[in-house]
């Protein structure tokens, strides 16, 4: 990135010379200078609202971790904390996410049983992995590879991640015991257990279902009516999960509901969180190192997007490097305090932006929240029945599943549709790393085809201009003794082959061709393998006795080119413009045409 | 490819619609029709030089590969008739080749004691699933994964090889024992055993070595300087290695060395290949697999490089598709035939063609040659030295060796230099599959990483013309209101998130920013991911209240946007040229300059 970029933002996204490192590596240095009371009263506001969604929501999606609740509520307080001070965006909001939270228990679960304590072990871990990962990545400034992520596989990685997180769920609807980290298994445990349903859980779980669907839904559009404030309304609705928890929890003590089988959260341990150590077993982290980069990269790309999403609404920026150590950080105070692996989430932060949140230290205010919470709220979620916590993920993740990009990405682009779907398919019956990881291998499968096929065409002058255009779209001027090919890519290692092939075949299919222009214009690159293959090319010309000339090569690429053999062994000539090219060579044949575009000259 | 060439040679490499099916996988039906007794005759005279060429080096590949001479033979019968039917090249010629050789004996080295029957079982087994992969790569038409070794990490790797054979042979010359498949094993062991060094085998190995050093390099000269014609001394030379054979089995019957412990080649079983049976032991392929694909990539690239340059002399082309199912025929005729896995070798293949081979059925008349050979030469060779073998490869291979490249390389692309001294050290310090496996990690590493920053510029009008040059370079006209950028690559997932930040820092730059010109000319392919960086842009730029404006789109990316929400919601407009849309962006400020550009309407 450029370095001539305005103060603020800018020279923490710019991360360059003129950025100090304190300012590069402690963003809080920068926002922290010109703090005052206005934006600490925004920050306090924002804080609360985002303090009264979170408790259930940590709480839930522990449970989808297959962790205690309180879990939870211990990753959602240090980790606030050190993203304030690390992170970029000024309104993330990071914690327990639905999808992170689905990995780590397919994680955890693979080296141990849920509920034994080499469970939680694994989840901690895990999170230590991920933060010392994230915060390599970002040292060494390797937040490029986030993008083999293509869109296309990550939004089939959420669908599919959606549907297998409402069905891993259905358990607690339910009342029964299932398992499973893919549809099939799920489906199958589900299918079993169906029969030992409990009635009691049912009469909580649907209501609850049905009423946070209808928050989310129907609720703002009431609330208006009532004359209420859109905003307002609005964030009424974020408060939806918090009074289908109040409210169960006062059915549960009505009908004494934990007597007739409804599973209830139960005595969570009050107090601040432990300090945890993170397992230094090697035999553990050999097993966890994958899915513990898989939950990085998702964790990372995910949040990323979120924040550049705000950021771009208020005109600031981040810096996808430092986040990744932000997140890191986050991270690693998520096992030292005994959390599991968290990241920015979309809900959370939207609301801490639309509640006003102006810096990063609207999260450590949260972060204080959610500390009184575990200090005094935890004995008032006992009765708490985990159908709510279900039906409230259930309500969540549901707004995942996207169904309307498969069609748009069939009519758009089939290669873009087949990773999509694989992707989609794969999770969904394989599980999420086998997702991630065959998303990321058929994308990269598709590019590499491609790249290895690029689009070349022959061109010929579009008559009374200098405009050259593809002889089969267009109806252009050509002389039988010059071939003018417009070559549509970088020379690369991935298409060298192909050139030389391409650029032979289309000579021997012309016995009366004295020269060839190979129209540079769309090459970005020439790396070493594809000079070889110009080389060589030019070589077997030379035998063919064809000129081989280049038109319009780009400034980058000409320098190069002048460091070679390749210039001074080439028969033909280097112009400036194919129309200079084109004029010249097809004089050579008394054909001349149009003028040389004179005051081109010089200009390579 | 294209289906609209030549009937010939053409057809066969087209692979398209005008060629039969039969034409395709059964090359031999084309040439065949054409054959008659003048081609007989030139194949004939061929076969018989290269005959002579290859029982040495059959013997002393196979002497490479850690198997008994004889195998090296076994590999040159049948492989030759099966590419002689299937292959595509008319003047390649397949056969046991060093750098394979090498391979094979580290892959089955690591699975069996070298002497073994399990280890001659594992050599042929890897040919038989180097053969099956080829074959299917080739029905798969995957050709292009070949692509994916870039030219420096290629000629790294075989640099390397040279190399480490070379230093493999050493032991012959000193007549020690030795072992090793990476450097610093195979010159640590030499050091611990060349105490023992045996006077008799130096006084051969020498010698041997040295004679032909000569005959490569002075002995051309010096028959031309005789009278004899250049090409005629060419094709004497190439008899040097059987000329050190002969010599070198008199000294030892004179002398009687194999008393005075010169190892020599000993009793071959004479006769035809026997029929073998590669393992289905599905515990040593699943060991096998890996190396046996590293195996075919190198073999069917070192092939196919051959096979093109040969063909190119000719005008004649190859199918590189039909190539895999030539050269996976081969491998497995070589396993089925005792023998281990072959491929298309340089040194042989530019004799074949210099002695004036014009069809594959030279190679058939060869196999013929190799055949007789095993039936009644083995006997003759019971005395020769191994150490003489040892000198034929080392001199062969030193060739291999290539010190020009690191320093051209380094001159045009610091990247591919990395990845070409990567390629040579990792192979050299780890072993060959270390070597291949981290070139493609490393040369993909790269490329990724290129991809993710691609090249973009701020253009500006050249004066007096509808050229648009990069602001930074060239003295050139713009406006305060209208920035125009022209974006220098494909709009793919790998630069998705790079394309939206680069265009947003610019807008954050300049508050009087009106309109943003987007220059496509370079731009080949939109990908989903680049379409949704776009809407994206789109959205915030008009929040931003900034025009988003396309310029000089291809035809065929056009094609695909039209189909698209993106083009509806565009706050801009699609201009043909340039040149046309900053003309009319910088009226709307009262700027008009150039003329809008008429003929090119409707063109898009």
């Amino acid at each position: 990135m450029p370095a001539d970029l305005p103060a603020s933002g800018a020279s923490i996204s710019a991360g360059g010379k003129s950025s100090s490192l304190l300012a590069r590596y402690l963003p809080i240095t920068e926002w922290g200078r010109t703090y005052n009371r206005a934006v600490l009263a925004n920050d306090l506001v924002a804080a609360v609202i985002v303090t009264i969604m979170l408790i259930p929501q940590s709480l839930a999606y522990a449970l989808l971790a297959g962790l205690p609740p309180v879990v939870g509520l211990y990753a959602s307080i240090l980790p606030l904390v050190a993203y304030a001070i690390f992170g970029t965006s000024r309104t993330l909001a990071v914690g327990p996410v639905a999808v992170v939270s689905l990995m780590t228990a397919s994680a955890a679960g693979a080296v141990a049983a849920q509920g034994s304590p080499e469970y939680l072990e694994a989840a901690i871990t895990l999170a230590a992995l991920s933060g010392i990962m994230l915060a390599i990545l970002g040292f060494l400034r390797l937040g490029f590879l986030a993008n083999l992520l293509s869109h296309p596989v990550i939004s089939g990685f959420i669908t599919a991640s959606g549907l297998l997180i409402a069905t891993s769920q259905l358990k607690h609807i339910l009342g029964v015991d299932a398992g499973g980290d893919n549809w099939p298994d799920m489906l199958g445990s589900l299918a079993g257990s169906i029969g030992q349903a409990n009635v009691a859980t049912l009469a909580i779980g649907i209501p609850a279902t049905l009423f946070l669907f209808w928050v989310r839904k129907g609720a703002k559009p009431a609330l208006v009516a009532v004359g209420l404030k859109p905003r307002t309304a609005e964030l009424i609705v974020k408060a939806g999960p918090v009074a289908a928890v109040a409210l169960t929890i006062l059915a549960v003590l009505l009908f004494d509901l934990g007597a007739k089988g409804v599973n209830l959260v139960g005595a969570i341990p009050s107090g601040l969180p432990p300090f945890a150590v993170p397992s230094t077993d090697l035999a553990l982290i050999e097993k966890l190192w994958v899915p513990a980069l898989l939950i990085s990269i998702i964790g990372f790309v995910e949040s990323v997007s979120v924040a550049q999403t705000l950021a771009a609404k208020r005109r600031q920026r981040i810096a996808p490097d430092q986040e990744l150590i932000g997140l890191g950080a986050s991270n690693i105070a998520s096992a030292l305090s005994g959390g599991y692996p968290v990241t920015g989430g979309f809900a959370r932060s939207v609301v801490n932006f639309d509640a006003g949140a102006e810096t990063p230290a609207a999260g450590a205010y949260t972060a204080v929240g959610i500390g009184l919470a575990s200090l005094f709220l935890t004995p008032l979620l006992f009765s708490l029945p985990i159908a709510t916590l279900a039906a409230t993920i259930i309500v969540a993740v549901l707004s995942l599943v996207d169904l309307k990009t498969p069609g748009q990405l069939w009519r758009y682009s089939k290669a873009d549709f087949a990773a999509h779907i694989a992707t989609i398919g794969i999770t969904l019956m394989a599980g999420v790393e086998m997702g991630v990881i065959s998303g990321v291998g058929v994308g990269l499968m598709l590019y590499l085809w491609r790249a290895s096929r690029p689009h070349a065409a022959i061109v010929g002058r579009v008559p009374e201009t200098e405009h050259f255009r593809n002889v089969d779209r267009h109806d252009v001027f050509t002389v039988p003794h010059v071939l003018s090919i417009r070559i549509d890519e970088s020379l690369t290692y991935l298409n060298a082959r192909w050139l030389e092939e391409y650029v032979l075949e289309r000579v021997a299919e012309r016995p009366a061709l004295r020269h060839i222009i190979l129209m540079c214009s769309a090459v970005n690159e020439i790396d070493a393998s594809g000079l070889e293959s110009l080389e060589a090319i030019n070589h077997r010309l030379t035998d063919a006795r064809v000129g081989m000339h280049l038109s319009e090569v780009k400034g980058p690429v000409m320098d190069r080119l002048k460091r070679t053999r390749f210039i001074d062994e080439l028969n033909g000539r280097v112009f400036l413009s194919q129309n200079r090219a084109f004029a010249e060579l097809a004089k050579d044949d008394g054909l001349g045409t149009a003028a040389p575009n004179d005051m081109a000259r010089g200009m390579i």
